[in-house]
C-alpha cells in the first residue's frame, strides 16, 4: 500500500460505509467521520454483509468531528446531497492543496458545490452502480452490483479527459476489488445516470412501485421511456449528445433487474429527506436557462415535494370528510 | 307536470339517482334502470340524505332490463363513462324519435358516441357540480351543491345556442329545484371543466391527497396551476377561447372548498375503474391529433392507467425485497 496515503470518508452509510470498509480491508489508511452511528462503530466496529462474504472491522478510525480527524489525501464524499450544507465547515479542515474528494452522490451540481468551499482541490464525481442498505448502526447490507463511473470536474469543461489524479483513485479503488469505469466526460455520465433516475427515482415513489412493475405495465413503461427522451432532450440542450437508442438500452437494462427500489425510493420508506433537488430541479433549471422545458419532469418533480413534504409529516391532521362529484 | 311526460334515469347512483329523485318528488313520471341495486329498490325504494332535507320514495318505477321500460321522452344517462358500451343496448329501445338525451358525465367525446347509436334524438350534455354519494343499496347522501352547466350538442358545430330544447330541460329541472345555467356552446363548457377535472380528478388520486391539502402545498397548488394553463391551451387548439385567468379562478374557487375527494378518488378509493379514457386521454389524442402535446397530462394519465391496473389487482404478488442503490 502507498505509504501514509489517508483516505477520509464523509457519510458512512450504505455507499460510504460500504467502499471505505473495502479500502480498510485491502489494508489502507482510511478515516471515517461518523454522526448517529458514532458511539455504535467505535464500540463495535463496521459489519459489513455482502454477497462476497461478510467481514467485521473492528476497531476503526472514527471521528465525531471532523477537527479531530487528519488532513487527508483522498476525501470520499458519500452524503445524501440534502446534507451537503454540512461540507462546508468539513472540508476546509481535513484537505490540503494536493488532496482529492471524489463525490459519490447522484444529480447535478455538486461539484460546483465543492470546488467552491475548497477550490485548491482536485474534485471527482463518482456515479455508484450498488444495491447496499444501512439496515442497522455500522451495519451494512451489500446485495449487488458495486461498480463506479469515476470522472473529473473543472469548470466549464466539457470532457476533462483520462487525467494521472483519476488513475490513481482507479488503481486505489482497483486494488480493493471496486472497479472502476473512467470517463472523459464527467458531465456527460452525470446526464446519462440522469436518464434512468429522472425516470425511476420519481416514479417508484409516486407510484408507490419497484422497477419490475413499472416494466410490467405497458402504460407505465411507456411513461418512463418517454421521461428518458426528455432528459437526453435535455442533455443534448446542455451540450451533451446521448443517442435515443439510450433509452431502449435501459429499459433493457431494467427489465433484466429483479424488483429494485432506487436510492429515492429507499429513502422515501425510510422517512428520510428526498434529493429532489439535485436529482430534478437542478437539471431542469439547467436546461430551463437555455430556453428548453422539461414539462414531464417538472410534473414529478413537483409531485415528490408535495410528497416528500406530506411524509415528513408536515401535515399532522388530514381528515377526508366530505366527497365531490365534480 | 306536463301531461304524459315519461323521464328514464339510466344509472341509479349518486348523479343519477339524486336528480332522479328530486323530479320524482316534484311529480314527474320517472322510470329507473338498476343493476346491483334492483331488488333492493323494488322492495325499499330510494332514500336521499341530504342538507335540504331527507326523504324516500316507495314505490318508485324500477326495472332491471331496458326492454321493460317505457319509451321515454327524456333520458338522463348517469352511468361512469366506463360503463357506455351498455348504451348500445339501452338507448334504442327505450328512444323515440322525439327523444331528448342528456349526458351527465365527464370527460369528452360522450356526445358523439351517442348520436352514433340514436342519431334521431337531440342529445345534450349536462356537468354537474354535485357533492353526493352512493353510501348503500338505493341510498344517496348528498353533502352540497348541484347544479348543472347544459349544452346541446351538434356534430362539429361550436356553438348550438340556446335551443328550445334546452329550455324545455332547464324548465324541468328548475321546478324540481335543480339549478340549471344554459351553455350555448357545449364545447366550451365541457372543455372548462376539463381545467379543473384535468388538473384535480388525477392529482388527487395520485397523491392520495384532497383538494386543501394540493392547495396548502406551494409545489403542488403551483403544479395544478400549470396543469390548467396546459388544458386552457389545448381547449384554445380545439377552438375554444378560455382566458388565462380562468386559472387563478379555479384555485380561488378550490381554495373555498372543504378538504374534498374528486369522483375520480372516489373511485379509486372504492377500487372502481377510473375514467381516465374520457377525462384524459380523450382531450390528449384530440389536442395531439391537431398538432400540439399536452405532456402534463400524459404523464398523469399514464400515472392514472398504472395505479388503476394495480388497484383492480391485477398484480397479486408483490415482492419489495432487494434494494439498489441507483
Amino acid at each position: 500500500m502507498e505509504d501514509g496515503l489517508k483516505i477520509g470518508i464523509i457519510g458512512t452509510g450504505a455507499v460510504g460505509g460500504y467502499y471505505g470498509a473495502l479500502l480498510v480491508k485491502s489494508g489502507f489508511d482510511v478515516h471515517f467521520l461518523l454522526r448517529s452511528d458514532f458511539d455504535h462503530v467505535r464500540q463495535s466496529g463496521l459489519r459489513i454483509e455482502s454477497k462476497n462474504g461478510d467481514f467485521n472491522l473492528d476497531p476503526v478510525n472514527c471521528y465525531f468531528r471532523a477537527q479531530e480527524m487528519p488532513e487527508c489525501d483522498i476525501i470520499i464524499v458519500a452524503l445524501k446531497t440534502i446534507q451537503n450544507n454540512q461540507l462546508r465547515d468539513i472540508l476546509p479542515v481535513i484537505t490540503t492543496s494536493g488532496s482529492i474528494v471524489v463525490l459519490l452522490q447522484n444529480g447535478l451540481g455538486v461539484e460546483k458545490e465543492i470546488t467552491d468551499i475548497v477550490p485548491q482541490t482536485t474534485v471527482m464525481g463518482g456515479l455508484c452502480f450498488l444495491c447496499s442498505n444501512k439496515i442497522g448502526p455500522g451495519h451494512i447490507r451489500h446485495l449487488d452490483y458495486g461498480s463506479i463511473r469515476l470522472g473529473q470536474y473543472q469548470d466549464d469543461t466539457f470532457a476533462v479527459g483520462i487525467t494521472d489524479e483519476l488513475k490513481k483513485i482507479a488503481d486505489i479503488f482497483s486494488k480493493s476489488d471496486i472497479p472502476v469505469q473512467l470517463e472523459a466526460s464527467l458531465g456527460k455520465a452525470r446526464w446519462e445516470k440522469l436518464v434512468w433516475n429522472m425516470a425511476f427515482n420519481g416514479t417508484t415513489v409516486i407510484l408507490d412501485a419497484t422497477t419490475d412493475m413499472i416494466m410490467n405495465n405497458v402504460a407505465a413503461r411507456s411513461m418512463v421511456g418517454e421521461i428518458m427522451a426528455e432528459v437526453i432532450h435535455g442533455a443534448r440542450v446542455c451540450g451533451y449528445a446521448i443517442d435515443d437508442g439510450f433509452v431502449d438500452l435501459m429499459l433493457s437494462a431494467t427489465e433484466k433487474m429483479v424488483e429494485y427500489r432506487p436510492s429515492m425510493k429507499l429513502d422515501y420508506d425510510a422517512k428520510r429527506p428526498l434529493e429532489t433537488e439535485c436529482i430534478y430541479w437542478r437539471p431542469i433549471r439547467t436546461v430551463t436557462e437555455k430556453g428548453h422545458d422539461m414539462p414531464k419532469s417538472r410534473i414529478l418533480a413537483s409531485q415528490l415535494d408535495f410528497l416528500d413534504w406530506r411524509n415528513r409529516e408536515c401535515i399532522n391532521n388530514v381528515n377526508q370528510k366530505d366527497n365531490l362529484k365534480i
